[in-house]
Order: structure tokens, then sequence, then C-alpha cells
């Protein structure tokens, strides 16, 4: 088969590779029908995920057909139709019970599970991948819903939903600030109406995302390079500030950001993936009742989400803004990498 | 009356000054029974809270009888013992509704509300104290509660409570760390188990700290100057740390001690009051799923604790290790001031 495989910082190419097999009995094997890239994916690329290992085939989100099932598969069966979450999960360990799956405790080979795909075993760019513990990691797509719609539930809108909207505990009637609108800020904005939010407020520094974030449930947005940045947000409130803070870049000016608008009682939402520490400034936040959270997807309300895009109540298409064919992969890598001229939000490539 | 009066960093004494009187129709006033010192009374003595103005009575604790009540006060009687509690709250405004008291918006004179006594109003180390809001301000105490009980609900017990406890989101079965056994961290030890905690670990440098935590609720003790305290705690646990860690000392090395032993899907609760920024290494901790929670106390549950503290439920008056008259606050300081010697938890001034 062909892959986008990883050769080291600055070096990827779309080889002739074999084809993967069964390895477990809780395996399935999926034919990628539709993928995309990561932000992720570039970072690896940069070398910043030294865990990465050359040869490794890139990509965590995917969606395709079931080409072959291991004897202990029980949901589903060859010619399913399935979206490949970004998080694999035993379903029988602790914290499967508990619905974080992101730190299952499963094994597979020689490495734990969670998010591995492109990571530590073989990923989803690729015309065929090898899917761990199936009955936990892929979900059915039921009739009328697109391709490029399932493939943002692999992990673009789950985590937007997860650790922006359920942990900053977003509440019917709250002014929610998404710090950065880019796709997973956007996916922030459009999931906080599922709690009610009366007002989202979309900041960034490029006017063109946040004309984009109009059309993605924001209802204000504020140039975040501005002086009186913080005053304009405050005029959006009571002069309190936001009842949810949702930090969707991951650099240490974002995350402060958040803490300077919040208000008393509030919570700061982390989702974004940091590099570096950031200074907590503790010495005037003690006093604030606020709470900051943070986490990895864990993708369990994929399947919800899906009963939402098939109602057409979340327009999961709306992030496909450039299309391939899988064999343009390369393409789409340059187009998605220099997104800030072609404004590309998910680049979708899919099987010819 | 006689009161105990800051006059800079370093300097207090045992004053006359001129009786309080009433002010405001809310208002009443009250004769001080018992009362304590905090540990931010001593912040305040060095020059750390440079909102106390010369001149100001100091003290937000404290226990009395009501003298004279405002022409708008329904709750309270001349005659009544109650709780003076440390915050001020109005009763009516968006956080009062929410039982955010320490966020009241309401005016107190130039000031704002919340925690004003012994800070920006006079407070409760004198023989009188004006009360401002007594109707959402002062607690009647029941027949049987004596007054060195009914101190520890000013602020303490409440503070470990609602801070530790309830934003840690202690629930049953849980291992709660508490990281310093001063009398705010033996607050969060003695109330854990109102929400069912299964195992209660105290940790300190302090071997007679650990000791008397103990007797405050805690199930193990671990030294935390120890090269293997993060072992010791993960071996108490299942090996992947406390379901909630409560930082009760509030210096960068201990917040950041809790973000070590916390599990995935866990809570650090900050109590500690900081006086400097903490290095927070999203780097590593965004993947983690905690939540990272901080406050003021609000005293919205005083009412509740100060019945299961009628009913022996809760023993509160171990937190009382020395005892002086009213008029010997002075010794009472340099006592509170020297605990590491004294080994003294709260001191307790009385009227004679």
């Amino acid at each position: 088969m062909k892959a986008l495989v990883y050769h080291g910082p600055g070096r990827k190419s779309w080889d002739e590779v074999p084809d993967p097999s069964i390895q477990q009995p809780t395996d399935v094997i999926v034919r990628i029908d539709t993928t995309t890239i990561c932000g992720t994916d570039l970072h690896i690329l940069k070398g910043d995920v030294p865990a990465v290992a050359e040869g490794r085939i890139l990509g965590h989100e995917g969606v395709g057909t079931v080409v072959e099932t291991g004897s202990a598969v029980s949901t589903v069966a060859v010619g399913d139709r399935v979206i490949i979450s970004c998080i694999s999960a035993c379903g029988s360990c602790s914290y499967c019970h508990q619905g974080l799956y992101a730190h299952c405790l499963a094994e597979e080979g020689a490495s734990g599970i969670g998010w591995i795909f492109g990571h530590l075993i073989d990923g989803t760019q690729a015309e065929l991948v090898r899917v761990p513990f199936a009955d936990n990691s892929v979900y059915k797509i039921p009739e009328g819903v697109t391709d490029e719609q399932a493939v943002m539930l692999s992990d673009i809108l789950p985590t937007g939903f997860e650790i922006g909207v359920r942990y900053g505990r977003v509440k019917p009637g709250d002014v929610v600030a998404v710090v950065g609108a880019g796709p997973v800020g956007l996916a922030a904005m459009m999931t906080a109406g599922l709690y009610g939010a009366a007002r989202v407020i979309a900041l960034d520094i490029d006017h063109n995302r946040l004309d984009q974030a109009l059309a993605f449930g924001a209802s204000d947005t504020v140039d975040s390079a501005a002086a009186d940045w913080v005053e304009q947000v405050m005029a959006m409130t009571d002069g309190h500030g936001v009842d949810v803070a949702i930090e969707a870049v991951g650099i240490p000016q974002t995350f402060d950001a958040c803490t300077k608008i919040v208000r008393p009682g509030g919570t700061v939402a982390n989702v974004g993936v940091h590099g570096a520490p950031v200074q907590l400034n503790l010495q005037d936040l003690w006093i604030s009742d606020i709470a900051i959270t943070m986490g990895l997807v864990s993708t369990s309300t994929t399947p919800m989400l899906l009963k939402l895009v098939a109602q057409n109540k979340l327009h999961a298409e709306r992030f496909a803004t450039h299309h391939f064919d899988l064999d343009q992969i390369l393409d789409a890598y340059e187009t998605f990498g220099t997104a800030a001229d072609t404004k590309a939000l998910k680049v979708v490539m899919s099987r010819r």
C-alpha cells in the first residue's frame, strides 16, 4: 500500500510500504476513505515529538471501511463505514470505566495506549490502517453522514467540545470567550451552544479567522492585538469578565489572556498543546474563585456528536476548506502548512 | 473600649479607642466574647497587605453578643450570641445570589465588601465591633456550642472545607492528600470525610504537625522532606496518584508538589495564600485532565458546619491549643507567632 511516512525532522514521503495485518484478536483493518492533517502532524514533522520514530506512518484522523476483523471484534463487521477515533481504548480498565479513554491503562505492543496513531503505532494517512481495540475505538457512521463530516469527529470536534466546552462547565446564559480561532477554537465555538451559551466571543489576531468564526457560532469578535482588547471583552459582559475562557492556541500569552478576562467563579479551559511552562499569577488569582482545566480529548462524546451531525444540528463539513485525492497528500500538507496564506482550516484527502 | 491597633509594619498595641457605633441601618454592634488570630494577621503585621492603614483594628474572626442593632436588621436581636463571619456580604447582588459572598459587589463606605474586617474596616480583636450587612454576615449560635468551637467557623473550617474539599470535588472513595498540616490544612482534613474520602494523607516537613494531623482526620502521614515522598504517596494509591491534592501552604514548592501527585482526572485545590507567581508546567500537564482550583472562602457553608459541630460530628474545639484573656492579646500574638516552638494551632482570647 501507499502511506505518508515520517523520515525524521523535516522529511516525509508518500511511500510504498507493506500492508498492515491483524496482530491481536481485538484489531480491525480499515481501508482509508478520507483522512485529514492535524496541527500535531506539523509539530511531529518539526521534530517536536521525539517519541515518533523514523519510518512511522503519520495521521490520527480518518474515516474508512472495515476490510478485516480480528476474532474477538463484536461491534463492527467487514464492510462497515467507521470513524477511526484519534484515541484508542481498551474499554476495560479503570480509566476507560470513567470515560477517560485518553488515559487507558492497556498496553499496545511495547507502548501504552490512548493517542498512539501516527505517534507510537502506524497512523491513518495511508491506504490501510490497523486499528487496535476496535470495539472501543471506531464508531459506525449512519446513513446520510458524509466522510468529510465524519472525519471531523476523529479529533477536532470532540476536542473542542470535551476539553473546551465541557471542562469549561459552560452553562445556559454564559458568556464564553474562545482565545484562538483556529480549527480547535472553532470547534469549541461550534459546540458552546450545546450548553446554552448566551454569547460566544472569538479572539484572534488574524482578521480572516475572526470573520470565519462568525460562521462557526461566534456572536462577537475581538482583535486580541488591539490595545483595549480586555476592555472590549469586559464591555460584552457586565464588566466582571466572562464565565468561561477557552484557550485554543497553546502559548503563554494566550493562557495569561484567559486568566485576565475570566470572572470570579469562572473557568479557564486550556485546550492548547503547550511546549513550555506558563507563569500562573497565583499572588493575584488565589482569591479569584476560578478553576483552570486542561486535558487530552477522550473522544467519549463522539457518538453523541455524531447524532447531532446526522440531524444537521452541527455542520461539521464547514471545517473542510480544501479537498485532495489521497495520493496528493504532499500537496495537501503544503496547503495546510501555509494556512495563513491559503486560509485552510482542515484539508481533506479522499480515496479516488 | 480596648482594641488591638496596627501602627504600621511590625507595630501593634492594645489601645484605648472610641467605641464603634451604628452607621447603616443594616449594621449591628457586637460585644466580642471570643476572638482568635489568623496567619493573615501576621502577614499584615509584616507589611505584606498594604491596603491595611495605620490605626486599623485587626482581626476577622470572632464570637460575641449583639448589643445594638440597626433599624433594618431582622435576623438577629440584642442579646443573641453570634458567629461573626470573616466575609461580609449584602445578600442581594449577583455574586451573593450565587453564594460567592467573597465577591459581593456592595460597597462599605469607600471600599468594596467581602473580606473587610481588620483589612478595610475595623476588626474583631477588640471589645466591640461594628458588623455591616449583619443579616448576611453573622450566624446565631445554638445552645450547647461553645465559643471556642464557634470561633473556628468564622474562617478556618469553612476555608478548609469550601476551598479545599468542595473545590477539590472530593467524592466517596477518594484518596485525598493535604500538603501542609497547619490550621487550614487540618480543617481540610477534618472535613474531607464529609464527602466520603477513603484515605486522607497529611504531608508536612514538621513531625509534630504530622502527629497532630492524625487527630484531625488524616489516615496517613508523609514527611514531605523525605527523598521518596512522591513514591510514598503513590504507594498509598494504585500507583496513579491521588484523586485530590489540597495545597494549604501558599508557596511555589507546595503548589508544584500537588501537581506531581495528582492523578489523571483529579483536582489540585489551592487553599494557600500566595505572595508570588508559580510556574505551571503546562508542557507536561496539558495532557493530564486535571483541574486546578483556587479561591477566597465565602463562608456559605458556615450554617451547615455549625449544625455538624452542634451534633458533635465535627470537633472544632481541637484547634484551640492556647487560651488567653482578651487583654492578654499581645502574649497570644507572641505564642501564635512562634508556633513552631509553642506548637500553637489556634490561640483563643476570651472576655473575662
